[in-house]
């Protein structure tokens, strides 16, 4: 049996699955796309991810995109077989609170995070200077975003109370926008900050920073 | 046993939860928000849904926000106990696949949908005018997501291949764009609208319609 993620670990996405197979305790291999055109081309779009994005998974020839999808997959074939984690837990009503903050993080969270991470991109592969006033609208939405979340983590160590899979789909564009200078939004809140602090020092995270040379 | 669905009849994000709930033959009570100011007010946001949106959903003092949320709980929870509608198999992989495709429609369509559906919403009760630009832009977006959207769906009645939570999600929100105006975007494809006939034409939507007067 082989996993294999195909996407560039530099890629939040990316990085959204190998959080996942390392709490699951899965060994992968890494296939990286030979260029940025090579996602656009006729058949990748044909035979991997229809609107060109990465990443996609490949379990021994079982072939399915989309981080958030891949995500729970995994957990529904390998959670629980190397490891005790869990991500997303049996009891219904708590496998639907995940779910609720999992639709928050896409909604509310990761569309203005995934703004700056674009405008990030553009400039770093194009040399396209962001728009200000859009820059300026996106970080008042995340402002808004983590005011909610600061009242929703009172006295709460993780969104539903326990690890889950929906705290760690947070980790990845988070790092890379506060790596970008936008950490000021996080650090001047103190349940948002002892929050990220909470999902992103596990040892699983810890090793991906290092092995993909993150920090 | 008593399931509360608060939300207008007219949003399409509550109807997606309906559409659940016929499907499965829940029956349901609605609430119904008294103003549109309700659901900003401090009191909403601390106990309804932090970020002021409907639905929300109430089973027997089991509360969830998040269309899609409440959705998956509704089939975790219920499904196969009153009809023998499968929304999400029990198959790993083709559950799998269902994913992949809610999260397809969440990524690449219904957020260009919902820009639209905003305007009429803001027209509709603001008298905000569109801005053209905008609206351009949002039906550019809108066509390349179906022309994906038409590769994808040759030769299949259904995105995965049989109807599918995937599939439901995706009816209110376009019959409501298309119903203000935008149908050719629709029609004018042929394994799109073959589609949409067969998502949008089964008898608990069609209830839905007749119901709360949606046509």
């Amino acid at each position: 049996m082989t996993i294999k993620v195909f996407g560039k670990p530099v890629s939040p996405y990316t990085q959204m699955v190998y959080y996942v197979l390392k709490e699951l305790g899965l060994s992968y291999e890494i296939i990286q796309p030979s260029s940025l055109e090579e996602i656009k081309t006729s058949e990748y779009l044909a035979t991997k991810h229809p609107f060109g994005r990465a990443p996609y998974l490949d379990d021994d020839g079982f072939h399915i995109y989309e981080s958030r999808a891949i995500a729970r997959y995994l957990v529904n074939k390998y959670q629980g077989t190397k490891t005790s984690t869990i991500l997303i837990p049996s009891d219904v009503q708590k496998a639907a609170l995940v779910e609720q903050f999992i639709s928050v993080e896409i909604s509310y969270y990761s569309q203005p995070l995934n703004k700056i991470f674009r405008q990030f991109v553009m400039k770093k592969f194009y040399g396209t200077e962001p728009d200000l006033k859009t820059a300026n609208e996106t970080r008042e939405e995340i402002e808004k975003t983590l005011d909610v979340y600061e009242k929703l983590l009172e006295d709460k160590d993780y969104l539903t109370g326990e690890f889950s899979l929906a705290d760690l789909l947070h980790v990845p564009l988070t790092l890379y926008v506060i790596k970008n200078g936008e950490g000021d939004l996080w650090n001047k809140r103190s349940n948002v900050s002892r929050w990220l602090k909470n999902i992103s020092e596990r040892e699983s995270w810890k090793n991906i920073a290092t092995e993909y040379k993150l920090t």
